[in-house]
């Protein structure tokens, strides 16, 4: 099932998306579960947003796919390293991504996100992707100059607008055959089957549900592939997940 | 004005302490104002709550008073050095700070919290005092074996139970003349006057808000002086600021 968050009419609600319609749920699913409203819109007529805001954290992997690891001149790491992006860095589909006067080098990194959809704490990896509500596109987006002299990952990670989500969730995605991609105006920059991710998004799972509880709406991004690259005002990045569809964002240096 | 959130007959709510009593909110007073209900409770008979459980993000400041810095043989750094701890770490007053097995040493680090009260991105310097709410105690907790072996310090700080806030919220705090104490099962372990930051509590909101939005009701944890040390199971941690009460929490391995 495709799940779209939008703005229709100066409202805000979720929908199902149904042959080219938005079948309108009345509230917001992880919550409120699946009743429609009734109301059918046509898809095209409706502002897709970010599929969620988590109410509490978006918890994030560093070099999880070896070559980007590499890349960089990092090992992989012997657990998943994990960093925290604030949900004021989140935007959603076709919002601009705004380049910080702090920074002169901000790069995209595509990624696969878990939206989490119940309580977790402790969860085994063999149970851990029933707690995934669904998966979404993301860019993990990254002031790169900035995340080598800060040391900690929060500031160059965390700026207003490194978060780019969606376009929409799907409660369902084959792990096991689907690919992420990453385009910088076209060209084609990463691309990689979810495969070669270092840690399973299940071991993920359940690794950060050994620190943190982890509440329906929270956000789980997965890693990016080889290939990462800078963006300058006027670019826009699209990241591609095979069967999430495309998450497209300008960018803009003020 | 003192202000507290509190449980009392299965409700929660917020209240201004007044001559032994609690004067009953409305609402949250950050975005519902000071309008009391005209109930009074007398402070005994309410368990204080965790002054604010922030919707956005907890901010925190590494090496922000120098010998702290350099009792772990680091340099005072040259911008403020941010990190994020997730809402989730949050606990409250006499709560119990619980260690986690993959940590085989936790240490306290006594700190003071500025609540944000408005909406604020890119304020000045000299403006950045009005965009507090109010302040409180907190504790950082730390497995500091995990923060070495991490790199990143998310996990490490953002265990659940190990970001201790309270016992109250003071609208109104002399930076220049308050002192930090804290104290394991009674013994103080470190002392110092909140003068002695490297960066003042105004030019901390400032620099954050110059890379995040910081919402009403996040919050700021403002570094710790020297002293820092291991608390183990069965220990009480003090972490007093004068003028705003003490903040106690027992440890408990489970």
């Amino acid at each position: 099932m495709k799940i779209a968050r939008f703005s229709h009419d100066s409202r805000i609600a979720f929908g199902i998306i149904d042959d080219g319609d938005l079948v309108v749920l009345g509230g917001d699913p992880m919550f409120a579960g699946y009743e429609t409203t009734g109301e059918r819109i046509p898809l095209a007529d409706a502002a897709l947003l970010a599929p969620s805001i988590p109410r509490s954290k978006v918890v994030a992997v560093g070099r999880n796919y070896r070559e980007h690891a590499a890349e960089l001149g990092n090992e992989t790491p012997a657990e998943p390293l994990l960093f925290l992006k604030p949900n004021t860095s989140v935007i959603g589909p076709g919002d601009t991504i705004v380049l910080p006067p702090q920074s002169e080098r901000v790069d995209f990194e595509g990624e696969l996100a878990v939206i989490i959809g119940s309580i977790t704490k402790n969860v085994a990896e063999a149970d851990a992707l029933d707690r995934a509500f669904g998966y979404t596109v993301a860019n993990d987006v990254t002031a790169r100059d900035l995340q080598k002299t800060d040391g900690q990952w929060a500031r160059a990670k965390g700026f207003d607008s490194f978060c780019p989500l969606g376009p929409i969730i799907d409660t369902e995605l084959d792990l096991a055959s689907a690919t992420i991609t990453t385009r910088v105006n076209g060209d084609q920059k990463q691309h990689a089957p979810l495969s070669d991710m270092v840690y399973s998004v299940a071991a993920i799972i359940a690794y950060a549900s050994s620190a943190f509880t982890l509440l329906p709406g929270d956000v789980i991004l997965t890693g990016t592939p080889a290939g990462v690259g800078p963006i300058v005002s006027g670019d826009t990045v699209e990241v591609e997940v095979s069967g999430l569809g495309i998450l497209s964002n300008p960018v803009l240096r003020r």
